[in-house]
């Protein structure tokens, strides 16, 4: 396994690309450069993860909502550090038909500077407080750099994020955790390990006090971010003037947050699981859990493909999903390739000589065993959750593995440069040593540990040698 | 009920934006005309009805994509007719950042020519056809007329739209007539009357051979179009060069459809069974089917409460989406009030007395009847079955009772003015004769009905005074 992957992560990059067409997830050859197009399949697995998305956020008092895709330029000036970021990658409409806007419109590259104007005629007392909405829809960026499939892309088709509106910052901060905790929640149900860093001062989301992300690390040892929350204190309040009643009667600014995950979850899925033989997805994750096949030989095709259909209403039965392929053209050699390369996760195998026992043979996507049991013990839902176990364990124990201490900048360089991952070293918290040990090793400073109290701070600063206060993770990044 | 909606439709635009306002569906405050937010009782609703259209299309194998928002200008214009009736209501991007694009992208208005080309790259011989595909997402068009709530908007945020790809003519016309049966089934299943009508030559969708379109009567007499099916015949293929090839091994252009349907269904199911109290939604589309009011006083409280939680979990083990409010701080009253103007189908109340007698009282949205029974023999299931008919009926007697057919253009333009709804009359056939009957009524021409050999064609046309080879309708339409 581990050799394999040492092999393959060097040509990660053209093996992802390949597996998103042969299993026929997204297809990118749409005339605008990062711009894709989700086929069936894809759109069956994005559709399960957001199934997981929402869920967690409706159970923990999220109202799902949808705003509108443009924003007008003088709204996304209000807060001025955001426009800063986003006004040289927003794309801008300046035409409705042949008449020119008064005002240019963006398409949206994120949603504060909509949300907010409309929470403004929401909120009224602290009685309407907190409020915690979210949306799932598109977001734009005019990128200029390389585009890459489900990661850097202009046209980010898959895009929650939430946003929550406070009366007091202690309660904005404690939405933070619990942001992050759902996002954990999210990211172990799909078997995606990661960390999650506070991001340094000069790597916070515009207009945010604070940015926490959740980075995992990639086959080919570069750190992908797929989940960001962010303290937004009182910057767009005071920009947008979102005030509320207080219980003593005084008009407050109210406090927000903002939370996103994105297609990454889709590209990180795929990417942490698959293998060789194409696409290996979890089983929460998989449009087709289960895939029987019938081996059919002349004088006993009916019986067998009877059987099939029974074992396969059983499984729909329990709520699993199950297809048979019997396609009359294919060998069953043939239809095994394609379904391995699609990832799903069990394939059943079901011929005469089964039959006349009783038995079926089940075939194991993330080990390659083949067992053969009786029908009547078949017990496919334990099986997907075996699965399911060992992928979080193999992924996490893989990422575990690629996070490393060190002490000095020629020792992160040399871990970085050969095996990639993450380092941890010390630092005295200044801005200037971060930066300079980004210069240096000429990565990204992922930023501190969020969970500070969990983390051994001893030793010095691995940049300017004074007394450390802090652990700071490097990596490169994508 | 009659004498009620003869008052109401006078005032049918203020009534309707009373409900979108009061029931919290959408909210147009957003600082762009004719851009709204759906709020999250309104985005449950919208969610149900995407369902029952998913539904529909997924068990008749059309597979759900999504293609990108955004298309180059070279890709809209290649299909000429297209170009003409798109380019002035497109919204048009010039600027990435503060580049000038190279090329201008619009905001797709609809997606035939961003999906042609890409069929083009999946179709290559008659064994790829039929393709079936569909996507749901927003479409953007630049209304220069009055914008209206979900009826004519900027962005239509919900937009259902499928396309096929056929070997023959005599395919996409057979496809047409199934895309039909199942607007058909969807539009019954949300209780919503209709006729269908083939549009005339001259008001047919933008590089069709033949549009079809289901139209509904709104309270005020006018008409909406809810649906709508195009056979698009071979145009976008050659535009596109979509070729496959045969079983003989020539080339051959392949053939289209396309159909949709927007928010504009949410808008007939909110306009066609409101009342003066407010909503009124079918069951299969009501985000809450029922509430549950616990009648409270001092002492019984907690067994009144008990009692309404066993039922609510008796419902909910039913698959009812049953809600219980218990708000202290809000008379029965008022939350009678509430979920009225909410157009939840049953509210249940249950007191001390109820509880002691082992009863409970079941208040129907649709009659405003109240009905106590024994709570063994509750059955909200029959119950909610029962509105849904009743609504059903409602409805289409409504609508039906406001289609008339007429001999003389006085009689069209007398009965359109006075009680709105269609017309159906004698018709030629000749395009000048149908926009003469259009101009002199000053109103519109639905077309001639979809079932043509279920239509009585007798008598001579009412403009000219030949013979008359089809029926045409006319209504004042939105």
């Amino acid at each position: 396994m581990t050799q394999q992957r040492e092999k393959w992560k060097e040509r990660f990059g053209d093996w992802f690309r390949e597996v998103l067409t042969s299993a026929k997830i997204i297809d990118y050859r749409y005339p605008i450069k990062g711009c894709g197009v989700w086929l069936p399949y894809g759109f069956q697995l994005r559709k399960l993860i957001l199934n997981v998305i929402r869920n967690n956020l409706d159970i923990t008092d999220h109202d799902e909502m949808l705003f509108p895709t443009l924003i007008p330029e003088d709204l996304i000036a209000k807060e001025s550090s955001h426009i800063h970021s986003f006004e040289n990658e927003a794309y801008w409409i300046t035409h409705g038909g042949r008449n020119p806007l008064g005002i240019k419109l963006a398409l949206r590259p994120t949603s504060e500077t909509a949300i907010t104007p409309m929470a403004k005629l929401w909120i009224r007392s602290h009685a309407d407080l907190p409020l915690k909405l979210y949306q799932i829809g598109s977001i734009f960026r005019y990128e200029t750099k390389a585009t890459r499939p489900l990661i850097r892309v202009r046209e980010v088709s898959t895009f929650k994020e939430a946003h929550t509106f406070h009366a007091t910052h202690q309660d904005a901060t404690a939405q933070i955790n619990i942001a992050n905790a759902i996002y954990q929640k999210i990211f172990d149900s799909l078997a995606v390990p990661y960390v999650i860093s506070e991001r340094p001062s000069w790597d916070r989301f515009a207009g945010a006090l604070a940015t926490y992300a959740f980075d995992t690390i990639f086959p080919d040892g570069r750190c992908l971010q797929i989940g960001t929350t962010h303290d937004l204190g009182q910057n767009f309040a005071k920009a947008f003037n979102v005030t509320y009643e207080t219980p003593e009667g005084t008009q407050a600014f109210v406090w927000q947050t903002s939370y996103g995950i994105s297609e990454r979850a889709v590209a990180a899925i795929i990417a942490l699981h698959g293998d060789d033989r194409g696409l290996l997805l979890p089983p929460i994750a998989a449009p087709i859990q289960v895939v029987i096949i019938p081996i059919l030989f002349q004088g006993t095709e009916e019986k067998v493909i009877n059987e099939c259909q029974g074992v396969h209403t059983q499984l729909v039965k329990q709520g699993i999903r199950s297809l048979i392929d019997d396609r009359a053209k294919l060998t069953p050699g043939a239809k095994y390739y394609e379904w391995e390369a699609k990832g799903v996760p069990i394939r059943i195998e079901i011929g005469p000589r089964d039959l006349k026992l009783g038995k079926v043979t089940v075939v194991r996507r993330d080990l390659g065993t083949r067992i053969t049991c009786q029908r009547d013990s078949l017990n496919v839902s334990d099986n997907l959750a075996e699965i399911d176990a060992n992928l979080q364990v193999r992924a996490q124990e893989w990422m575990q593995a690629r996070i490393h201490r060190v002490t000095s900048l020629d020792d992160a360089q040399q871990i970085l440069n050969s095996k990639g991952g993450i380092v941890e070293t010390p630092w005295c918290g200044e801005e200037c040593c971060g930066r300079e040990m980004e210069a240096v090793v000429d990565v990204r400073v992922l930023g501190q540990p969020f969970e500070v109290n969990k983390v051994d701070v001893t030793g010095t600063c691995t940049n300017c040698g004074n007394p450390a206060s802090a652990i700071l993770r490097l990596a490169r990044t994508y």
